[in-house]
């Protein structure tokens, strides 16, 4: 098992390294349109187009490709609410190597069907916390595959980060940055850059008001849990890890909340105007800049639109 | 007015010289997954992030930059089935002049609210060619604006041919290109551009099989009409201009039907596995490599996405 230490810019430029071959250096789009409505100066992410359409691609790659022979050889395992699935299938059939993955029955189709694309194996279980990790502790018995969680995991953290490097290459002159938080892996491998690189880009964390143990947990200085999250954003339902709050509460600055009305709304305006398909969760960001504009008007934002797979025949209008 | 004289390369250069500061370079995307569905080699122009969400703000700009100021003071005027509109207004706002847009009344909300939004003067009217072309007529006699036809202008043309000239800069290996033909407007600029500079490249029009008129129009050797339109491809609904014709016969190498269920299917494809959001009549181009493969099997293709302008609370699934 890798230690579970903090990752430092030096992790994140050796997953850069290791994962360059086989993950897109996505694009930054931007909209006079968007930026009339918000008063802000949004630089676009597009994590959407990233490899199974989620920035999940560069963690997954960053673990498996980085995994001794022998570990490798009895495949990875994972529970995941989607894209990370269908991220570690993609690695592990790179690799030449088995991909389990345990997926709550409620997951969204297209990521079920994007997991089976990729070779994984799928494991059902019920949609809480407790019989995912139960699925999964029964799959490690099994094959003894090598378990790599969604977020709470240094190398899948030091991966996500990989996104900050290119983005303060990409728009030099940022000055705040709004990440979605779900588990945390996104959000603190993005912290974990910026401030080593540019301490002055101010971090904000963006996560569903019907998920808001990051924020909860953020304000007390303790981790607080996520018993029964309600939101349309089903990839920021996980609960904060205990890794990634260690890291955010030294490297954000401030976590705020959105609601699924606020998530509909930044979602459709991606659609119409910027004519990018974002899932629920990849739009949190943007809602923050419709949110909270007094964080983010009249100053230069990057905004991650952190995925873009979803069901066509259930959108949430 | 201007004479009804195909235009050449020149032109198409000269156009591109004119319009640069106000349209953007539109980007060229691909998909690993939708070549494997295709079994081509398939890239997409993607002209729905231009400005006003649709290649029109080419041939606009071109028309309105271009005419005398004792003739642009007076403004300008048209009827559109919504992206032209647009387009017109956009570009007459920049120049500083009215535009008075006729509009059928079964437009969608989304393209009425685009005309609006850049200051265009709306003007409503019957769903019908005879309709609209009456309406127009008598805006022109009360305000002595200048007319911009949607498509049978050869300086609308001109400025629809720009861009091929970047796609053939961005992918200079293309065999062959699919093109959405309704008024013919873009596949007469893309095909004098093409046949020009590259003629062994293959050109296809690309048309609903409910608004077949430039398939018919083609096969015949002669212009024929198209009385009651009917696909869900709203912006190809138009019939092919007299001008548009006489280019497409001598320059473009075949048109090929779609059916309205095979331009679902590639909307479809496009917003799920490209990210994209693209109209029905901007995905028609792609619909052609799903319906006629055997034209695309094995070949690089250039394939527009026209527009991306949609309702997205009337989606066609």
């Amino acid at each position: 098992m890798t230690a579970m230490k903090a990752p430092d810019l030096a992790d994140v430029e050796a997953a850069r390294q290791r994962i360059r071959n086989h993950v897109h250096q996505t694009p930054v789009m931007h909209s006079r349109l968007l930026d009339e409505l918000t008063g802000s100066t949004a630089r676009f992410k597009c994590e959407h187009l990233q490899r199974v359409g989620a920035f999940k691609a560069r963690g997954a790659f960053n673990a498996v490709l980085g995994l001794d022979d022998a570990v490798a050889a009895k495949g990875v395992a994972t529970h995941s609410s989607g894209n990370h699935g269908a991220a570690l299938a993609l690695a592990a059939s790179v690799r030449g190597i088995a991909a389990h993955v345990v997926m709550p029955a409620n997951t969204p189709a297209a990521k079920r069907a994007a997991v089976a694309a990729y070779g994984g194996h799928i494991v059902a279980c019920e949609p809480t916390l407790a019989a995912r990790e139960q699925a999964l502790e029964a799959v490690l018995a099994e094959t003894g595959a090598h378990p790599v969680h969604p977020y709470h995991d240094p190398r899948i953290i030091a991966g996500q980060g990989t996104l900050a490097l290119e983005l303060l290459e990409q728009e030099p002159d940022l000055e705040v940055v709004a990440v979605p938080v779900g588990g945390g892996g996104l959000l603190s491998g993005v912290a974990t850059v910026i401030k080593s690189l540019r301490p002055s880009i101010e971090v904000i964390g963006v996560e569903p008001a019907g998920a808001d143990d990051a924020f909860r947990s953020f304000g007390f200085g303790e981790l607080q849990g996520q018993p029964n999250p309600v939101t349309i954003a089903d990839g920021l339902r996980g609960a904060l890890g205990q890794l990634n709050f260690e890291i955010i509460r030294q490297r954000v600055d401030t976590i705020v909340t959105v609601t699924d009305e606020e998530i509909v709304e930044a979602m459709q305006l991606l659609w119409t105007r910027l004519k990018q398909v974002v899932e629920p969760s990849g739009a949190v960001s943007f809602a923050a800049l419709l949110a909270h504009p007094e964080r983010f008007a009249g100053r230069r934002a990057g905004v991650i639109l952190s995925g873009g797979n979803v069901d066509l025949d259930s959108l949430p209008w």
